[in-house]
C-alpha cells in the first residue's frame, strides 16, 4: 500500500476518496508541502470539530492548490489519520529513559499516560484524530496501519520483546483498544484525568501480565 | 437527566442539538411513536452510512412530523445512540443460561461474542451505532449513559457480582472499551471474525481475572 504512488496527471479533484490511493511525497519539496499541510491541519483542527473543517480552508492556509491537497489526502479522514500518525511517531522519538527499577508494564503505563496528557491538551483535535483513526479502513488509509504498527513497536520495545508471540500481538492490540477507549471516554465527558491515569495503568498491568517474557510466578 | 421532559409548545425545529434535553415518551402513543422511529432508524441505518441518513427521511418513513422526531432525538447521534441502547437492552433480555461448569469469565466471553456476531450482521448500522455511542457526550445524550449501565449490569450479573468494588467497575469499563475497539477493528477491516472471537475471549479472561469474587490462586 504505502509504496504505491498514483499518477495524477490532470487538475481534477478526486471526489471519491477511496477510488485512488493517496500520493506519497518523493522530493524534498513534496515532503515540505505535506508537512505544511499537516501543520495547518493541526492548527485548524485544534479550533473546530472535524465536520466543520473545510478542505478548501486547509488548502488555502497551507498555500497549496486544492487538487494538491486531495492528492495527498483524499478525505478529511486521511488527513487527520495522518496527523495522528505523525503524533504517534513523535511519541516514539521522544520516549524518555525509564526510571530505574520500573516494571516493564509500568514503563508502558507511564508512556501512555504521558501521551494521553499530551493528546488531551487539545481536545477538539484529539477527537478528530481518534474519530479518523477509528473509522479509517486500513485497506484504503495507509496511515491507519502506520499508527497501529508504531503503537505496537513502542509497546514491544518498552517491554523488551524482540520477537513477539501471537499472544503478545493480541495483548498489544487489546491495550491499544483500551487506550483509544479511555481517551474517547475522557473526551466525551465520561471520565476525569485521574480515572484516565488509573484505567490506563490497570489495563497495562492486567493485559501485559501474560506477555511472553513476563517473569514466571514463583 | 432521564426524567427531565422538555415542554415543547411550538413547531420549530431545534437546530442546536445540545440546547434542550430530548423528550421522554410518557403516554402509550408516545412510546409507540418512539419505537416506530427507532425501527425506521434501524432499517434506513442498515442501508446507508450515518452521514447520508437524513432526519427528514426518517421522519417521513416513521410517519411523524419532523418537529416530533427532533423532539425525541435532537440529532442523529441521539438517534443512533438510542438504537444502540435498545439493542443492548435486547441482549440483556435474551441472555441464554450458561452451559454447566462454564467459568464466569467465559460466560461473559460467550455473551459478548454472540452480541458481536449479531451486531456485525449489519455492518453499516453497527458503524453508525458505535460512532454515535462513542462520540455522544454523557451529559447531553442520556442513552449513552444507559448503554454503559446496561453493559455493566450484564457483565456483573454474569459474574455473580452483586456489590461491585471500585476495581470491578474499572474492569468492566476496560472490558467495554476493548469490546468497542474489537468491533470497530472488525468494521474497518483490521480483523477477521476469528480474531474478534479470540480477542474478546482473551480480554475477558485477562481483565476479569482480578474481579473481586475471583477464586483465589492456591
Amino acid at each position: 500500500m504505502a509504496g504505491s504512488t498514483s499518477k495524477v496527471t490532470g487538475e481534477t479533484v478526486p471526489r471519491i476518496a477511496a477510488a485512488r490511493p493517496p500520493a506519497e511525497p518523493s522530493s524534498p519539496e513534496q515532503h515540505d508541502r505535506r508537512q505544511r499541510i499537516l501543520r495547518t491541519a493541526v492548527r485548524i483542527g485544534s479550533e473546530k470539530p472535524l465536520e466543520r473543517v473545510q478542505m478548501h480552508e486547509v488548502a488555502k492556509a497551507s498555500e497549496v492548490a486544492i487538487g494538491t491537497l486531495y492528492r495527498y489526502f483524499p478525505s478529511k479522514i486521511h488527513l487527520f489519520a495522518a496527523v495522528m500518525a505523525a503524533q504517534v511517531d513523535r511519541f516514539r522519538d521522544e520516549i524518555p529513559p525509564p526510571a530505574p527499577a520500573t516494571h516493564p508494564e509500568d514503563v508502558v503505563g507511564d508512556l501512555l499516560v504521558a501521551a494521553s496528557k499530551e493528546l488531551l491538551r487539545r481536545p477538539v483535535l484529539a477527537t478528530s484524530m481518534l474519530q479518523s483513526a477509528n473509522t479509517a479502513n486500513v485497506a484504503t488509509v495507509s496511515d491507519a496501519l502506520k499508527i497501529d504498527r508504531t503503537f505496537s513497536a513502542i509497546v514491544l520495545e518498552s517491554l523488551g520483546i524482540e520477537v513477539p508471540s501471537v499472544q503478545d500481538v493480541t495483548l498489544v492490540r487489546l491495550l491499544m483498544q483500551c487506550w483509544y477507549g479511555v481517551l474517547q471516554s475522557s473526551l466525551n465527558g465520561r471520565m476525569s484525568m485521574a480515572d484516565v491515569e488509573n484505567d490506563i495503568r490497570m489495563a497495562c498491568r492486567l493485559l501485559l501480565a501474560s506477555r511472553s517474557n513476563a517473569p514466571k510466578p514463583e
